[in-house]
């Protein structure tokens, strides 16, 4: 019996690999003109970090990780988002003592026990920035910009952004009564999981797909709002504006985790039907001190690869593939072939991407193999040729030929390829 | 209490990402021109799967992996090395069926519960490649050079190929017999380990560290090589030879698994002390056959990066650090500070690395920071210079200043910096 991957796993192929390593780059290189520097955490972490970081009752700390206890008997969780473990190490390696804000990014698989569906996978990947040391709502606008500006910049086509005030702490306490006494009459008509919501965290009752008909006229959080809050979220929309960064705002949109303040946003893309949200995040000026450092600012935000490389595909972006073959080598005989090994290192050290065959098989199938390559160059080393100390070349895309001697193989095929 | 990351486990922070980001980078762009794709499998899979690809007698599967059941009581467990993976994809997914071979690298995360010491963590990183459908020997030694010109090509001095050749299967069933007869007298004297090996697997004995003053006069297998594999490993040094890697023959180089056939190979590195192997691979004619596949030759190697990195730390090697920034803004007076936003991203739309302050610091306290982020210029918006659609940009390097239109500002610098 054959051994499958796991349910709700991926192998990511070549032909489909190299779309990642595009939206990677993409993401790599945005990162580094925004400043941001990459940051690198474990795979694994202890439970307790994502039940004080992510949320004892959410769904997530709730249903869906991958929770083990190691040889140590130590619970130890498989990461399921990104944000926790990069506020961890933030606080661990103390990284406010820094003079500088500490902007970082994180690029890498998360786990999540779902039902699998189209686009949703238990090992999902997340690209993601986290901002911390400043209160400043232009970094609440710098991080969204960053988010739309990937977007544009991989290919996708009309992303909306949606921004929302979710305030400070005191103004929250005082929405969360309003909205209970909002939904206090329809309760028992509620969906299971609202009424559970109903005590725990009544915000996220305005989110539900099924409740949608009885929040209709809901009071919204911005009519709470206090002057600090107010002003806060007044920047971040003068900054997004002098950026010619497009947002609307939903009052709507609270996002699920409760330490979320101020700012909260998300991209929203045409493409892939119902689900329509990529990527988000927020400001959460509570969390570094909820895991447990001195408390800090800070801002980030998180988004699927997996979705974004969906919408690129709905949207018929193009997304370059693997880099054509600069020379494929023949050999004619068996003595010639011996050759091959070692022009074909010399080529590589120059900087080329060769190949040849491996198979032993026949001059045609190897010219096909060359044509799968894409080869630029065909060099065929006959016996004749190699007792004169030649090769001959051909130029794929014009059917010319040349003979070079052996010894200048590898600097005129590199001067031929730049 | 705070927190603190699972033992044995890194953060990778900046300072310390740029050198993985860039023996990374390295390896992408070494295999790329050797004409290896990337492939990503899951980062844990069936039990089972390790169970019959690795060895179920190996210490690695028997004490060393993460195990658990999953929430649908499948047993999981964390990926402890590279290959079983691989050929599980390359089957699954009949990557056989291609025309040309399949060749195949992957770089990540691999998980082993060991004691942690001097770099050995639990959570590790390999790169690897995998070269499936040929028996060619010229595929061993192109996988050999690989791992070899990716040692050279990061900065690593002095870098030692051990090769050998382990025989195919019925060479190695005479020579486990002489390898029993040879240590029988001695057996009650063997560690612990090398009893338990005697019957398992006897070749091992000669690789344990503990045992060697027994193992000196052993008889090596290459005294009982046959026709076939001789005239492969002899081809194997023509090859390696040719494309001037310097190698040496090590008949006592086993490796643990049982999979190998023929070549088996080892780098050696000076630098690091005691533990001087810092990758290794060989040949594995029988391997896609016992994990469920059509029966395929292949060839691989896998190499640890925590070590690649500690041979070039202890070898003093130079490694790239974070790209200084283009540009660091700064803001004079409350009206120009609000137009740095806008400044900044157009800065970083036209593709140059751009920063400003984000905590309300005086000047002195923000061209300390534009020091340290080593910026090449500095420029400084105050208030009447705003009036009049103008900005100050100072060279660092020379102390020269000029104004510029601000209209003009992201072209004009983005000429600067080119």
């Amino acid at each position: 019996m054959n051994i499958q991957k796991p349910k709700g796993t991926q192998d990511l192929l070549p032909g489909e690999v190299e779309k990642w390593q595009y939206v990677e780059s993409k993401a790599r290189e945005l990162c580094q003109r925004f400043n941001y520097r990459e940051i690198r955490t474990p795979i694994f972490e202890h439970t307790e970090l994502f039940q004080r970081g992510v949320g004892e009752t959410t769904d997530i700390v709730e249903k869906e990780m991958y929770t083990f206890l190691d040889k140590g008997n130590r619970s130890i969780s498989l990461r399921p988002e990104g944000t926790a473990g990069v506020v961890r190490a933030y606080v661990e390696n103390k990284l406010y003592g820094e003079p500088d804000v500490s902007k970082l990014y994180y690029i890498g698989p998360m786990f999540r026990y779902e039902q699998p569906q189209a686009g949703r996978y238990r090992q999902l990947h997340q690209f993601g920035v986290e901002a911390f040391g400043s209160a400043d709502p232009s970094m609440d606008a710098e991080v969204i910009a960053l988010g739309y500006t990937f977007y544009s910049e991989v290919g996708i086509k009309d992303v909306t952004v949606e921004i929302n005030s979710v305030g400070n702490p005191a103004v929250r306490a005082v929405y969360r009564e309003k909205i209970q006494q909002f939904f206090a009459p329809v309760k028992e008509k509620l969906c299971k999981d609202c009424q559970s919501r109903f005590d725990r965290n009544p915000m996220r009752i305005l989110d539900c797909k099924i409740d949608q008909k009885y929040g209709e006229g809901a009071p919204t959080i911005l009519e709470y709002l206090d002057e600090e809050c107010s002003v806060h979220f007044q920047a971040v929309q003068d900054y997004l504006k002098a950026m010619s960064i497009p947002f609307r705002i939903n009052p709507r949109l609270v996002r699920g985790l409760d330490y979320y303040t101020h700012t909260a946003f998300e991209y929203k893309a045409a493409g892939i039907g119902a689900i329509d949200t990529i990527g988000g995040g927020g400001r959460y000026n509570g969390l570094v001190g909820q895991i447990g450092g001195t408390d800090q600012p800070g801002v980030g935000l998180g988004l699927g690869l997996e979705r974004t490389l969906l919408v690129l595909q709905a949207q018929g972006a193009e997304i370059p593939v693997a880099r054509p073959l600069d020379v494929y080598l023949v050999g004619l005989g068996e003595q010639a072939e011996k050759e091959l090994p070692r022009l074909l290192h010399e080529l590589r050290q120059a900087g080329l991407k060769a190949e040849k065959d491996y198979l032993g098989r026949k001059i045609k199938a190897q010219m096909k193999s060359a044509d799968r390559y894409q080869a630029h160059y065909v060099a065929i080393l006959g016996e004749d040729e190699l007792t004169r100390g030649e090769i001959t070349v051909k130029t794929m895309a014009t059917g010319e030929q040349q003979t070079v001697k052996l010894d200048e193989f590898a600097a005129i095929m590199r001067k031929l390829s730049e």
